[in-house]
């Protein structure tokens, strides 16, 4: 129970995101390689990010189905690109039920083949286009270096996958479920993304285009939060989904796929936490409010407990979600620093005074000392669903401002790697090729994040080869 | 799109079996030997049975975290009776990364290791207990014979870990749990289980008790819906789960576990399908009421659908799950049978006539032709919501009328033989031992499904020994 200080971001922000990821409870180690315990907390903060996006996928006519963990080994073959992209993550199960395999099963490590092969079954004709499924699922991906929730042996996330008939329709869907990553990140999550599309260097194994949502975390690094892959016709040609059209002529659809993650909890830690802990947005916020009691004996204790039942049962009413910390044997102060730990948006305390003069004392965690105010007890459901809006505009208004800050336009190689080596993202005219950005890569260990979808217009100078340049890159150093 | 017939229950229930879970969309087959596809609808029908429980988890106290798929090999040998239980039945991962593994990995069939080494480490004292855990996750057991949702190699469900301070505390959480899942089978799902607890030979791989609930499918077999196991201190001595009681002295935790799996949707078929198809209690069904439209020409067709769009706003108002069938070049005939075949509880049709006079017709899914009436557009969503509940209590009732018709007293061999071999349950006090119970599941295929928590009281004569019995069991053909 001892509070131990945290590492602060500015001494070493890898440690200070490894220590509130555990202090804050969101997760703990496991005895498997790369893997970690989600733990309540931040499992909750998963199911609020999963009800955001589970409410827009189901809005925009999404189902969700669910398709088997185990991939037999040759289905992953069919896209060769697509293998040779996921080959040396896999985790491989050769023996079942106390037998060798006749073939191994792999762990999905993402279901395009498998529900490509799916799909092949179930679509017939034009009539059963399009086809728009999700799945929530776990994944695992064998990677070296993992961190909790941002890279992971296994992770939490749903995977889209989607077929139309013409190239226009999977376009419009790719384009569609990056919009609705980008308001879950916006909206529920407070982190005002950027979307662009990547590279062919950093694209989806077996993808056309990749485009992606990425945020800048509190160190200024880049963290890609989700991306849509348009996958063109490359899997309906490895799994044969073909639609027959109103003229009776055989198609091959056109598929996509878009994922979002538990990478997204450790999104929501490094945008927004500081010093003191995390600052969790209100709308994902597992609990909104929590409420302190202040008093020195059971009289006291008796009257304030009083009225923090009826204030509890008026919050919960109007649909806020709130606790009451009713641990015993800890100091009010203790308790402050643990809810600043976990990120609470506002903290409650009543005291016999507060009871006496029908008053309350509201903190928000989103500010210093100067987000402290006495309110009164009448109203009091409306104060605090205001000032939960208050506090998520502002954690948004705050990223938005940091990143807006620490992006800056480059047109040369030097000005670029000033930027980067200053922990900045770098944006400029970019007509280079894959070659070149594994150079840019090696020597300033920043990639192309995107090419924004907000584009000046018109063409430029190539900031690194001096060419033609017909859009602007978006440059960092990311996690 | 053609419609065949299903093949009779009366004929080979099995097949019925089969052909409706694929014919009523709830799955697909899949590549993976023992894997299906969960598709949409079957999805769906899965999603309320999980909002059912987590609503009843959350409002007695559990709390969702998410533990890895991965299990040490060694881990699993801790616990003799869990290993040599579930040995059998595992998928090994042996490659991860293009690297042979050091320790294998298990795919967990049951998460017990992995959550007792957790709690070993998140359980200090008194005050951490009772630590009350569920987790949603996907397990793996490489059974020989599988069958769709009842048995398949890869599954969905939840499994609770709780621990406690005393062994008072672990029974009444078995309990407790026990009567969730008899709550949500009976009120939710319309199987009216009967609760019990398992014999020895039966019980979990490292339980102290196992209880279950035990449903009576439509070819009168056995179907264990859900368990809740009293694990004693059997795995807290496994993984060192110990607290600090309040005189700072170091004690072994109770724990208990608990599970209910995607098998329940096969309940949810094999307890109410007829030979037309699924029939859903409303509770449940992804889609209450269906609307087809009635129409001879382009006039009627947008007559008709106006109506319909009103109705169905006015449903969807009232709470209602309601789908419209405007699929175009099917005739109305078509439709009905589709939706019998979906289990669909109310049909509703609407034609020229029925606009004229502001009537509509509803069917009952779980009637015949005495359930088709004509009803008044006004006040229609109350009535609507009326029937919805008497096709949930019929169902209920029907299912319960059915199973107490088919449980019969026995008190001789000869009598429990003739009742099991003629497909039904018998009831039988039993002071036999585990060596009885396996000779008589040789001989007539039958197992003690449980000793019913309802007893008669005092004790009687063995039906099999003929010595004194304190209790009676009920032995069942089982799924």
């Amino acid at each position: 129970m001892a509070q131990q200080a945290v590492t602060p971001q500015s001494v070493d922000f890898a440690a200070w995101y490894n220590e509130i990821v555990y202090k804050a409870d969101l997760a703990a180690p496991s005895p498997v390689r790369g893997c970690i315990i989600i733990k309540p907390y931040g499992y909750e903060l998963w199911e609020g990010i999963k009800g955001g996006l589970e409410r827009r996928f189901k809005a925009t006519g999404h189902q969700n189905a669910y398709f088997p963990l185990f991939i037999p080994e040759s289905y992953l073959k069919r896209e060769a690109e697509h293998v040779e992209g996921f080959s040396p993550e896999l985790a491989v199960v050769t023996i079942a039920g106390g037998k060798q395999l006749e073939e191994p099963l792999v762990v999905r490590p993402t279901s395009e083949t498998i529900i490509g092969e799916a799909f092949s079954q179930w679509i017939q004709s034009y009539r059963d286009l399009p086809l728009l499924i999700n799945q929530w699922a776990n994944v695992v991906r064998w990677e070296l270096r993992t961190r909790p929730f941002l890279r992971t042996a296994e992770f939490l996330w749903q995977e889209g996958h989607t077929a139309h008939a013409t190239e226009a329709d999977a376009e419009a869907e790719t384009l569609q479920m990056l919009d609705i990553y980008a308001q879950l990140a916006r909206d529920d999550a407070a982190i005002p993304v950027i979307k662009g599309r990547k590279s062919d260097r950093e694209k989806f194994a077996g993808a056309l285009r990749t485009y992606t949502i990425e945020g800048m975390m509190r160190d200024q690094k880049a963290l890609q939060c989700g991306t849509s892959h348009n996958l063109g016709q490359n899997f309906a040609r490895a799994f044969d989904i073909q639609y027959l059209d109103e003229n009776n002529n055989r198609q091959l659809c056109w598929t996509t796929s878009w994922g979002m993650s538990t990478r997204m909890v450790g999104a929501v830690v490094m945008a927004h936490g500081d010093d003191k802990g995390l600052r969790l947005p209100p709308v994902l916020a597992p609990i909104q409010v929590v409420i302190v009691p202040i008093y020195k004996n059971d009289g006291e204790k008796s009257l304030v407990l009083e009225t923090i039942a009826r204030i509890k049962n008026e919050l919960s009413g109007a649909g806020v979600r709130v606790q009451v910390d009713t641990r015993e044997g800890l100091s009010p102060g203790f308790k402050f620093n643990d809810w600043e730990m976990r990120g609470v948006p506002l903290r409650m305390e009543i005291g016999p005074k507060d009871v006496e003069k029908n008053n309350a004392v509201l903190a928000r965690r989103d500010m210093g000392k100067e987000g402290k105010q006495f309110v009164a007890q009448e109203g009091l459901a409306q104060r605090v669903k205001d000032l939960l809006a208050e506090v998520q505009n502002n954690l948004r208004q705050q990223a938005a401002d940091f990143r807006d800050s620490h992006i800056h336009d480059v047109s040369s190689y030097d000005q670029m790697r000033q930027v980067v080596e200053a922990g900045g993202w770098a944006r400029g005219w970019w007509g280079g090729s894959g070659a070149d950005e594994a150079r840019i890569k090696d020597e300033t260990g920043a990639t192309i994040r995107c090419f924004p979808f907000e584009q000046p217009g018109g063409s430029g100078q190539c900031f690194f080869t001096g060419g033609d340049a017909p859009q602007v890159a978006l440059f960092a150093r990311a996690y």
